[in-house]
Formats: structure tokens, sequence, C-alpha cells
């Protein structure tokens, strides 16, 4: 099997929902450059990026704008639906099972889970939850393959190892705990409270900035 | 002003946090390779990353925990309270004025913006809400630095120029749009469905994986 690049898969995702955008527009055909400024990348990355599917524009008229979607979508998405598990019906938890109900028909959240007994046996969001304790049975049984973590920090190396053991390839973890899995385990980490803080740091530095060439 | 990179920052922030953990457990000393270990990062780039504070450790007994904690504070976090505003109040909006007003006591979100005039003039999760049409005056007597988009794609560059006239140096785009902003306002962008996807599409091919090397 080829290995692509994780960054490559999440630009090829980002061109897919352009082209989608611009697939509505009505235009049939669309330059790397232009595909490029829309995503915010250079040409010859997109270009690199396109050459994994072995698909090719004209230099004449670009690429053909719904022959590129489509040849992306056999690439990334997958033939049949793929199901997801989600630990930790908190608020975040709560806002991913909004968030992707509503966006992605080809992966489902299938099942949720918790430690808080009060949300046992209850469809939250459309999702049934359950105990934690039934998750493997549950996930085996769904033939889920990606699990997403919204539990406390603390929590979240357990709920990984129940996941893994119980068949998950793919995790989405937004606690704030590097997790320890398996090689053949695919991890993306978010760290909500780590990208607020970058962002509240560099705008302090912006100002500081200012105010030192106001000075000078 | 030095500039330090994005990705150092982030790493800071992680170092303080597990360095907050370890404080508690009433370890006093701690060597560069286990705060590695713990964050999921090498020792050497540990070292690397602490030089830019000026504190270092003794060969003997490592990092003193709360002199490098205190260290990574000061470099990192606002001496005074900084305010953030927030535009989008649905459902991954609430959930971070959640998030956000319940962990960071340094970076408050002190107002919300929305188009939708039902949620004009009331307060939401502990954050008054007002129209975007305002939004410009009320950053300004705030004097907020930092900026959350979580409105849909299409208004989101929008959102960006009106966070940028009224004075915000940082931008958190939960948006999946590239926002055009000048040279001096930081953007960090989470993008929930490109990670979902890219977390599905590895977890398909870690399973194609073991079924080739089940067949060969």
């Amino acid at each position: 099997m080829k290995t692509v690049p994780h960054r490559t898969v999440g630009r090829l995702t980002l061109y897919w929902r352009t082209l989608r955008d611009i697939a509505r527009e009505d235009q049939s055909h669309i330059y790397s450059h232009f595909l490029a400024s829309r995503c915010g990348v250079t040409a010859a990355q997109v270009r690199r990026d396109l050459m994994v599917l072995g698909y090719t524009g004209t230099p004449a008229r670009g690429y053909d704008v719904r022959k590129l979607k489509d040849h992306i979508e056999a690439f990334l998405f997958p033939a049949e639906e793929q199901k997801a598990v989600l630990a930790g019906v908190g608020n975040i938890g709560r806002a991913l099972l909004k968030f992707f109900t509503a966006r992605r028909p080809a992966l489902r959240i299938a099942a949720s889970f918790e430690t808080n007994p009060d949300k046992f046996n209850r469809v939250i969001q459309g999702c049934p939850c359950h105990s934690i304790e039934k998750a493997e049975g549950i996930i085996r049984d769904l033939g889920a393959t990606v699990g997403i973590i919204a539990v406390p920090d603390e929590e979240a190396q357990f709920v990984a190892d129940v996941f893994v053991a119980s068949g998950i390839r793919g995790i989405l973890n937004f606690a704030r705990a590097p997790l320890s899995v398996p090689p053949d385990v695919y991890v993306e980490d978010i760290d909500l409270a780590m990208s607020m803080d970058k962002v509240a740091y560099f705008a302090r530095q912006s100002l500081k900035s200012d105010r030192s060439k106001a000075v000078h």
C-alpha cells in the first residue's frame, strides 16, 4: 500500500470542499493557481498533491472541476458508510455530535459512551449513549473504525486503550493528553486550550511590536 | 522583539500544563527526558524549547518543577487579564464559551456576536451576545485582542475583516475558509471536518493494510 503523507490528505479534503463550492457556482474548469489561492496554498503544492490521484488537467483549460472532485472523492471517502463512536458527551462532545451529524453522511457517529450513569441508555443529539463499560462489545458489533475522545484529560488514555482493544484504527483526540497507541492506529490531536494560548500570545506580541515601533 | 516560532509556543503551553500536573503530584524536580516523554516529544526538543526562557536545569537533579513552571507562565501568559470575543453562538460557539470560561481565568471571552436577532442582548453561557453590527465599538471599548470565529464558512471573511478593523490581533478560526488578514494578525485554524476526514481515511488505510497482509 502506498502511503500518502498526513498533510497531503488534509489538503485533499480542503481541495474537495473548495471544488464542491466551485461546482455550485457553475464553473466547469479551474486552473491550479486559482484552486491554490482559494485554499491558501501554492499552485506547485496543489499540482504535487493532485499527482497522488493520477488525474491531470490540460494546460489550456486547467482541471475539469467535476472530474477532479470525483477523483478526490474516490480517493478520500469510503465507498460504504464508515462508523465512528464518541466517548464523553459533555459540551464539546455534544457540539461534535451536532456538527458531524449535520455534515458527514458517509461517516456516522453510531454510538456514544459515558461514565455518568445519568446519560446511559439515552439518545443524546440523535446518538444512543451507553456506559463506557459496554464500549468494546458495541464497537465490535457496529464495526466502527473511528473513535472521538472528548473526555477529561485524565480519562483519555483509558478510553484510547478501550478503543484500540475494540478495533478502532483512527482517533480524534480532544483531551490534552498525548495518547499511547500501537503504530497502526492514527491519532489526530485537537488541543483547543493550546490553540487559544498561542493565539493570545501572538496577539500580545503583535501589540508589543506596535508599541516598540511607536517609541523608536 | 525576538520572534519565537509558533510551534515552540504551542509546546511551551503543553509543558506548562504537564508541569502543573506534576507540581500537584508533589514532585520537586524533573529531568528533560521525563518531561519529554509525558509530552510526547524528544528530550532534545524540550531542552531547545526551554532555551527561549533563559532558564536551565542542573545535570544532577534536572529542572526545578515550580521554577520552570513560573518561568513558562511569565513568558506565555499575560500579566493582566486579556480579553477575547466570539462570533457565532451556534453549537461550536456555545461549547467554546463553556470550555474557555471554565478553564482560562487570564483570558476572558467578554462578548459574543451574532447575526440572528433572537440572540441579541441576551447572556448566553455567561457571555453577553450582541449584533455583529455593533462589534467594532464593543471590541474597541473592551480592548479585546483575541477573536474566535465560529460562524458559517461564507461569513468568516466578513467577520475577520470586522475583527481586524476593531483591533483584534489573534484569531482562532473554526470556519473552513482560509482568512485573508494583515501580516501582523495571527490566525490559528481549527478545521474539525478536515481532521475527521483524515482520521477516517487513515483508519480505512490501516484496515486495508491488515487485509493485504492476511492475503499475502
